[in-house]
């Protein structure tokens, strides 16, 4: 354990209407406990979940200030006693979650994601009534069932958006048999959807990337997929779809099941502000396809994910900038103006 | 192979508009080949399908005249010299589907109700161009593959509606995982939902019966329910939700999807006229559930299920009816008046 105080100030939105305006703030930190890690943060991605948050999109009413970001590396600064496997000084990351209740059957069976009491990493509480602030900021603490360890293999500023991004995608690939053998589709190539591409790579299957963007197929290439699609139709051929868009309105969800294989899932994690168009029952009775979500991941799944880009080198295609310009992150973003991540890096300390 | 030649005439709808209007008509069978059986029906069962399709809620714009009823069984009367496995004077069943490709991939893995060119068993045409005819008929002809022998222990009335409503809850059981140890909701508990229930408990799982009719109680205990279920709060506590619910209006699918352990699946295999109501994507990410379809079942899982009904003594809970009744049975079951599967008997010949 370490002495080392460390100030907890970030970059918060204090005003809801100007939603990309930042000011620095401190803020309290949870209260430490023995199973808990506190991290200088050195890097913190911009994810889609940020703006949704302080745009209010999602309609959770959240009250300013607020410290968004939730990809987010640095280094263990204190080690409470009771936490196995990390030091002080080693490269950790907190990703989208930040708490559980630690003792229910999602918690015991690596399905902390799907805890009823799951703590979100920023705009949450704490039991003890502390909010949660995220990364945007100097420092966390964080229980250490949500602290990961980051392989030396993997630079801080690649490992950052992995921690949401990468996971977001890397859990339903892995839990809907994404592997050797099989035809997985990439809908959306964005931020999760770059990473759903490389990851499904790394993952032994044959890549089937959809976009509407022709600037884009070099990109996309590059990333490893094996077909780029537009219009083409692929009756009962994918074995899996996983869909980051996060637009329902025009979201031809009809057609997409129509692509998948008998018993096919296609798995939405994009979350778009709107519920998606009327779906007729007869859409599924093609081949008896399942449509449905997936939220982040598991420690298991984020540290088998972590092991796997340092093994086939996975990284990210990413834009740094200091942490001062979140606000110019934040509306690049909402205009889709980012090829693939934003990364913010840490100077306010 | 015999001789005997049977009359092939039924029970028809000859005006959109009289749809529970059924005259006597003669018609032509598909060509009789060598991998095919006839059929000499004794048993038709009425299924939702057939009001659908004659009421056209399907807006499928069918051409009276037309012979509906595809829960079928009856003696085989002629049998190919290629079929085997059935000789003449057998129990056999013929269920909602007559025809496939039997060369794809779905038809090569078990899978061919899903085949793109897969034939149902009435107002639909063989490459041929001869229109099929259903089963409120005295006869039907019908490739080998399609065709189901019927175990000593199970009597004819009571096989008749396993070969489309027990088969359509009975394969998404099986693809589903349901089994011991899995807790089982069943969804609208009429002829689909009690087979539902008595095929999940025969299979082992614990089975939860959600309905809104206390007059059904009573019979959803006998049919085997572990729980009946009115609006009980279950967060995550279901492995599997089969809905055989066809109306969508105020189908509360979110509170559904709520209901399911992580990556719990809901399958729909009611298909109601209208589409779901819009679900927002926050609807699966509690517990990363999906929500999917069914397609009525293989021959294999047919002859698997019959084997389950023959060993556990599954028998479903009918009214049995000459066929010349046929209009009164579709008017009744249209109201939702059968407890809870009519089965018209032969009365033609």
């Amino acid at each position: 354990m370490s002495n080392t105080q460390l100030p907890f100030k970030g970059y918060a939105v204090t005003n809801p209407k100007a939603w990309s305006d930042f000011d620095v703030i401190e803020f309290q930190p949870k209260n430490f406990k023995d199973t808990d890690v506190e991290i200088a943060i050195t890097h913190c991605g911009v994810c889609g979940s940020d703006v949704h948050t302080i745009t209010s999109g999602w309609g959770e009413g959240e009250i300013p200030p607020l410290i968004v970001g939730h990809e987010i590396v640095g280094k263990a600064t204190k080690v409470g006693s009771a936490v196995k496997g990390i030091k002080v000084g080693d490269r950790v990351g907190v990703g989208a979650q930040i708490g559980s209740c630690l003792e229910c059957e999602a918690c015991h069976t690596d399905n902390e994601q799907y805890c009823p009491k799951g703590i979100d990493t920023y705009n949450a509480e704490y039991p003890d009534g502390v909010k949660t602030m995220g990364g945007y900021s100097t420092a966390i603490r964080a229980h250490e069932r949500f602290v990961f360890p980051i392989p030396d293999a993997i630079e801080s500023k690649h490992a950052a958006s992995m921690l949401c991004a990468g996971l977001t995608v890397y859990s339903p690939l892995v839990r809907n048999g994404c592997g050797p053998g099989k035809k997985v589709g990439i809908v959306g190539i964005g931020g999760l959807g770059h990473y759903a591409i490389m990851f499904a790579k790394a993952l032994g299957a044959e890549v089937y990337a959809f976009t509407h963007s022709d600037s884009k197929i070099d990109d996309i290439k590059k990333m490893g997929a094996d077909h780029v699609i537009f219009a083409k139709p692929l009756a009962q051929k994918l074995h899996l779809i996983v869909s980051t868009r996060d637009v329902a309105d025009d979201m031809p969800l009809v057609d997409y099941l129509s692509m998948l294989w008998v018993q096919g899932h296609m798995i939405q994690v994009g979350l778009p502000d709107k519920p998606f168009p009327p779906i007729p029952g007869m859409a599924f009775t093609s081949n008896g396809s399942l449509f449905g979500g997936s939220k982040i991941g598991s420690k298991k799944e984020a540290l088998a994910m972590l092991k796997l880009a340092a093994e086939k080198g996975v990284k990210p295609w990413i834009e740094e900038m200091p942490m001062s310009k979140a606000g110019e992150a934040v509306e690049r973003l909402k205009k889709n103006d980012v090829r693939y991540r934003f990364v913010l890096t840490q100077d306010l300390m």
